[in-house]
């Protein structure tokens, strides 16, 4: 057996989907893992007759690899990442590349960027999305570090990666140090917010508007033939056929209402307030897998806050074209707060990012895939983009969804349904569009209590005023 | 002279005037200053004739002092911190005291507690509210770090600080080594969602209303006859009052949009999405200050997303009384999401908190200094509280609240006013009182494209569903 192209470090399901992936494409790939069992099963079950090299030592496993050595890391965020890296650098030689496909925390990512050139090793960070399955099939790619380095795994990403309608792999060179691992974390920051509107959607429907699971399946299916379709519609509208075969009842109904999370969407949160995004509806969604989380409180405080509430719905199919409406305005909302974190990112880091890009290469292998991310692209397309929000189309589309948004939130504010992100999402439109905002009050009051200096409308220059006589 | 029973480092404004403040108590205090004319300009005007003793040199500074030394820094958070308690460690003796009344992030101020332990020093972090005039006048102080060292402080820091009206200090030891800066954070993250509910009103009343200046004053001046009555609502009235000189027009509308922050309220937000405590308020509030920083943006974005909308107000009377329900119950809730944080912080980091203490120290000296804090001791008084929204009191006034609440919340959405955290308030308030959120959706989903597993509703256990056939 000659050398490998590459080695895959880490063989849990997403490294052996990926050493899977390689080896379909026709690479011999060495695997090596911490628990040599787990390479040994791997090798005769899932890997059996294909190109693959198992390897008990880590000497071993680099040396199988073809120069310059391509190491694909897919070990636990964190710590780990730092102590495989460790060891890793004693067997490799200078101009060697690791590559780090986890979830791991960008500034991580820059700075082991850094450690890693003053050793004469490239690193690569890339944001893997997709899943098992994606890592299997295909998944979006966004690889950053020095493109020099990039030239020796283009390759093999592009490869591996999912494509497009049109052919076009979903993967790119996306920028310097940790921008892949950034843009992935917004990747997800947005999924959140996209995951959250459907399900609010979903609960008004059901328990604001009184529809059946049948009704809303409906619904879901028939917009996913239109502009909502994506696949966390399609995977919606499968959802809520699903019968449970216990009860025999529809399986989200005895789902628990208590979500869980990863951290990617709490630092993509945190990260807009460091940097000074306003991503509210992202935050929101956060925020409100927190209080999903507070079940048995919410559940007693539920008993002693009832509130007398009626919002009737008459028209079913008005109200569903209300909702599509709002559903749509709040999304395109939604991506511009993660498009305008990655403009705010870009001028924070130094990274030059190609937005058009990266929304091309999320169209298909990760969750937000769908056909609307070329809207995204047509939009950078059409030259300077300030905010998605301004360019023609989504800027139509929006007006166009004024009355039947505004009527949701309202239907939401007198129902007393928890919808954060379609409601929160409208306001932070008003904001946006808000030629003067109460701000200037803000800035009175600061100036009244801290003496923190003011700007006036009428000319440059910063102030302050006594505003009492001691 | 004899020896001074505390130093004071730093001499801004802050340090000058808590300088003063002691001496005007009656302790002799040491003052040093980086720059020597700072000090020596401050002790021959403000210090002239009190008893001060200026030091030139660290040293002399350190030697001047009564043992067990009292080195109180009034310097920039940060890395001067880091370096200026570098410099004094290397003066001072065992059983020393370093006392941090800057606006330190609670993490550093961990950090520094645990090194200063290990030198033989104590350090002491306090959170001082009440800028400039406050520090003069009497601050709210909130200690944190080893009881045994608190014991020499607590005279002076009781002495110094704001007194309530039934005289008792703004002034409690709070817990170990970072609360006491923790417990300043919250109150400022309290202090931006607080401020932003007044500054909506103001513009609810302004543009979504068509009330005039005079009128608008008239209505704070009002409110803080009732149950609004505040420090924040009392300057807001004030304000509102002030013409300026040069044009004659109110002054509040000359000036500028754009809010300012010093970093308190990110952090909050921050921390409460990293310790999983929904603040929604007053993550809301900060992403307001983001957004009415983008002037220029917004007011191209207002030319070109232009929304018609009308919303009548015809009864102006009940309009305010329906917006005084609205502002009230929106402040219970943001408060109510500041000592929710401060539930999960002392989980988070081993504190023992007295959430009815803290409210109490906020009674005077503060920004958020109102009687309203009073209602919350009560609260707390009254036995185990899971969150403020179920006491009594506030359970009763929240429930008043409802239709006002609604009503409010509608015209914002129909008046197309940017008010984020009116709304995203309410939002909150159904979301905290939802017996059964749409996670279950959530988790569905996340189970159907990651296998993330979900729980049940009718049986304990972890679950899994093969959602489709391969």
């Amino acid at each position: 057996m000659g050398k490998s192209s590459i080695g895959v470090y880490g063989m849990g399901v997403m490294g052996q989907s990926l050493a899977l992936n390689m080896m379909n494409h026709g690479y011999q790939v060495s695997v090596f893992n911490i628990d040599y069992d787990v390479t040994e099963k791997f090798v005769q079950t899932k890997a059996l007759g294909k190109s693959v090299q198992p390897c008990k030592e880590l000497k071993e496993f680099t040396d199988s690899l073809e120069k310059p050595r391509r190491v694909f890391l897919m070990v636990t965020a964190g710590k780990v990442t730092d102590l495989v890296i460790d060891q890793l650098k004693e067997c490799l030689e200078e101009g060697d590349i690791i590559i780090d496909g986890g979830n791991s925390y960008f500034k991580d990512t820059i700075r082991r960027f850094k450690e890693l050139r003053e050793y004469g090793l490239h690193f690569i960070g890339t944001g893997v999305s997709g899943g098992e399955k994606g890592a299997l099939e295909g998944p979006s790619m966004m690889p950053s570090g020095d493109p020099e380095a990039y030239q020796y795994v283009e390759q093999i990403f592009t490869d591996i990666s999912a494509k497009a309608k049109d052919g076009a792999p979903c993967c790119a060179y996306i920028g310097g140090d940790g921008s892949g691992h950034y843009v992935k974390m917004v990747h997800n920051g947005i999924e959140y917010a996209d995951i959250q509107i459907i399900c609010e959607a979903y609960d008004l429907m059901r328990n604001g508007a009184g529809f059946s699971i049948e009704e809303i399946q409906q619904v879901f299916e028939q917009w996913n033939q239109g502009r909502l379709k994506s696949y966390l519609i399609e995977i919606t509208s499968k959802i809520l056929k699903k019968k449970d075969e216990e009860t025999g009842k529809y399986l989200v109904d005895v789902i628990q209402d208590k979500a869980g999370q990863k951290g990617t969407g709490k630092w993509t949160s945190m990260e807009g307030l460091d940097i000074g995004a306003a991503i509210p509806t992202i935050a929101e969604s956060v925020f409100s897998r927190y209080i999903s989380a507070q079940k048995e409180e919410r559940v007693r405080a539920s008993l002693e806050l009832t509130v007398n509430l009626s919002a009737e719905v008459t028209d079913k199919e008005e109200f569903v074209r209300d909702l599509e409406a709002a559903v749509y305005a709040a999304k395109i909302c939604c991506y511009a707060q993660g498009f305008e974190l990655l403009k705010k990112a870009a001028a924070e880091y130094g990274w030059v990012l190609d937005f058009g890009q990266i929304a091309m290469i999320w169209r298909e292998g990760c969750i937000i895939r769908a056909d609307f991310l070329e809207d995204i692209k047509a939009a950078y397309d059409q030259g300077e983009v300030s905010n998605l929000m301004l360019t023609s189309k989504f800027k139509k589309e929006l007006l166009d969804a004024q009355k039947s948004w505004r009527r949701i939130v309202c239907h939401i504010v007198n129902s007393g349904i928890y919808a954060p992100a379609l409601t929160s999402t409208l306001n932070y439109f008003d904001g946006y569009r808000c030629e003067r905002t109460s701000a200037n009050l803000t800035q009175a009051q600061r100036d009244f209590f801290g003496a923190h200096t003011y700007e006036r409308t009428d000319r440059e220059g910063i102030f302050h005023t006594i505003w009492e006589e001691e």
